[in-house]
């Protein structure tokens, strides 16, 4: 009955270890040209499985695959897939097959997979489907990128003041046996195919609570529905911002939530799957940003890949230069005492390092709200202490190796004061920057890391070389 | 009836400006010792936004805020607040307020709460709980930390295979009404607070299928349970670690799922709410760690802070002497041509920066399942083409600037030469490092940046300074 993983004694790791051992069978049935058992292999996946394959695999053993499941394909892994593979999968099916399969989507499933489609691709799968359905997608595509009403679907189930848990199961089971008979076409007033919570609507159909079901189930027919709805609800505007939507959901533990119009009636819901997909989207652009990497690029081709890195790699070629510039100004001190350009990298690089460590943090709570006008002033504060006191301590190490590798106590009394100084810079910038970038509405993530180490790059070169102009000669 | 954030026309970013707001005036009330004012502020807020407060709050603050609220203390609040803060609350409430908190909360709040109380903490609070919670409590202990054990709920509904619908809702309303006049004590059977599958067990209490609400709600009561359940279904093991779960739920869009021992007898049931906390916490940790920071220290105190970051620097400062013992090898070379002591450090820094972008694709895509051993030869492939193809055009961006700065074509040539090498060699160290690291079993996310910054540093310098000391003299 259940399936593989009820097995008793599962090892450890057995989630990636099945698939593995599926994928590796489906590649050598590839290999040994074997369509019938890639079909046969392939079709008892689940479609996210499916798409996971249709990702590890190369380009040729893509198409392959997905002429062997032309016949039967599950519009569900289009809307699993990455964005790059779903391109390629999407011009080896065709806008003919592709159209086909928006129609047997979710609202929310189909409109997410339209919206990443290129301008004209859109409009192509777009005429292919009939009118009914495209409304939607339409209807959709007018709300703002990234918004609640993109995110929202539209089938919701609404529950009139006056009626009775009894009355509202009835209704339930009214309109799932209306969907059966009439088939295909009845999906104007379907059901949602899974809800989480009934929505208590005014008769303006403005939402005036919600009834999870479970709390649905435990209680008896004849109580009213507005005597066990939750009226501190949170309610999302169809304009709110996904990362919002994100951290209301969190920080409700929420698993479904009414999305309401400019003139607050229930226009749709957004569940929970959708909003684990975002928080995972949005973590990946963290992530993805402070790595200096615009965008997972994983399956991107290698040109592509090399076009979306140059531009940040010639952003911090600038800054690189104008470290060497600053060093250049040092040319004569230089000269006079190779050891410091021996140990100059150190003093930047402690310099860079530390900050970073502040930067993540403040970059993270920043994005988790927890970084405020409230406490900013005092996570300055601390951070440029904390670089101060780790500053002191990396003086003394580093005064000593460089007294005893060069045999000059003056020169470690010089590299220790500019690495102190390096320190606290890179914590009071490290923490500075995030900020003067959220304040300016600029994402903290994408432009810090280049700014934070062009700062302890020039200060550490600068102090380092400058006090040793000053007081070693 | 709805609250406020339903009002018509919102502002963009309301959700962060209404909690502002309030805690603005909390802050206000505060400076005015208006202990009055404070509680009826607060006692408004959500547990979860009296949790961030008390986060944001200095600690003088939050000790004031804790005894004003604590005669009527939700304990959800504590489920709630960072580690740090926790800590703090907990110090402030004293031992005999905490148990009481414990004893109200769910199984897995409980669980999740006293598990991360120092030992000597938990064993005192455990004491002070009466024998059934404790019991409880201490069976979830047992369970290895960070798995599926320790994230269930012990409270699940089960239903035999030979139910049908109508049976199983009267079950429900029956277990409701006889909580409600049992009272308290009937915790034992209880129903869990919040729940949206039904489970069905043979009679060895195996899971054998499941059943979402929303279809029990929407099919007649004479329907047999097992003709409308779901068997293609995870059951997750106990001892499963809690990544692999959430990529479960994730990548099934899963609300809950049933866990089950060794035997294969259910236990207990995880709920997304859980998994988004998971999710959280494993991306914080990757993020965190990427950084160099071992865990997210925002609310930790100055000395801790310093000391929990001191580590990582120490390492840096050890890679750091390692590249200046490298650069120290051409001190003859150096002294004969300040200019490279200028150069030097943009041949390391592209290195670096490139393998970093490289470095965070691939951590991510084993984070995420994404880099396999189906695809793990093609990506390092890819990457270290990227890395020829950027260092190319690279090394005649630096080249040219070489030349020009110093007017010595044939140090333009060097340093090109340097920047193509080294570029290879990060994005070949970017992929493989993570990679070997994630083979032995290591996270990716904690050592491979020092790895790889180790590796660009000294063959960016090496290459440069060897191949000037080879070309140009």
């Amino acid at each position: 009955m259940a399936d593989g993983t009820n097995d008793s004694n599962p090892p450890e790791d057995q989630v990636t270890d099945l698939e593995a051992g599926i994928e590796r069978d489906i590649l050598l049935a590839l290999g040994e040209e074997d369509a019938g058992r890639v079909g046969d292999l392939v079709q008892g996946l689940h479609s996210a499985d499916t798409a996971d394959l249709l990702e590890h695999l190369s380009a040729d053993d893509r198409e392959r695959v997905v002429e062997i499941l032309r016949p039967d394909f599950n519009p569900d892994i289009l809307s699993e897939l990455d964005e790059t593979v779903r391109d390629h999968v999407v011009e080896c099916l065709g806008l003919q097959d592709v159209a086909a399969a928006v129609q047997e989507m979710d609202s929310d499933d189909a409109l997410e997979f339209v919206e990443e489609l290129d301008a004209d691709e859109q409009q192509q799968v777009l005429d292919a489907i009939p009118l009914g359905d495209r409304a939607l997608i339409e209807e959709g595509l007018s709300y703002p990128k990234d918004s609640a009403g993109r995110l929202m679907q539209r089938e919701v189930v609404t529950i009139p003041t006056f009626w009775t848990v009894g009355q509202s199961i009835d209704f339930l089971r009214e309109s799932a046996d209306r969907e059966t008979s009439a088939g295909e076409d009845a999906t104007k007033n379907a059901l949602p195919e899974q809800f989480y919570d009934l929505f208590v609507v005014d008769p303006s159909h403005k939402p005036v609570g919600t009834v999870p079901l479970s709390r649905v189930l435990r209680t008896s027919r004849s109580a009213a529905m507005t005597d066990i709805m939750e009226t501190d609800m949170k309610v999302l505007p169809v304009s709110m911002d996904q990362e919002d939507v994100a951290f209301v959901f969190r920080q409700r533990d929420l698993v479904s939530a009414p999305v309401v119009d400019e003139s607050g009636r229930l226009v749709g819901a957004i569940t929970i799957d959708d909003v684990v997909d975002v928080i995972h989207e949005e973590h990946e652009e963290d992530i993805m940003r402070l790595g200096g990497v615009q965008e997972d690029d994983l399956y991107d081709a290698t040109v592509a890949t090399t076009q979306a890195r140059f531009s940040w790699l010639l952003v911090n070629l600038a800054t690189a230069i104008l470290a060497s510039v600053v060093i250049g100004l040092f040319d004569a001190t230089l000269e006079q005492m190779v050891a410091l350009a021996v140990l100059m990298p150190i003093v930047a690089s402690m310099g860079g390092n530390a900050g970073t460590q502040t930067l993540t943090v403040a970059v993270r709570a920043l994005a988790m709200k927890e970084l405020t006008t409230t406490n900013a002033a005092r996570v300055i504060g601390k951070e440029a202490l904390v670089g101060v006191f780790n500053g002191i301590l990396f003086a003394g190490l580093i005064g000593a190796v460089a007294w005893f590798w060069f045999g000059s106590s003056a020169l470690g009394v010089v590299i220790g004061l500019a690495m102190v100084v390096n320190m606290f810079v890179a914590g009071l910038a490290g923490t500075t920057i995030p900020l003067a970038l959220y304040r300016m509405g600029i994402d903290p993530a994408v432009a810090s890391s280049v700014f934070l180490t062009t700062v302890t790059d020039v200060v550490g070169f600068f102090t380092f070389l400058g006090l040793a102009a000053l007081f070693l000669f």
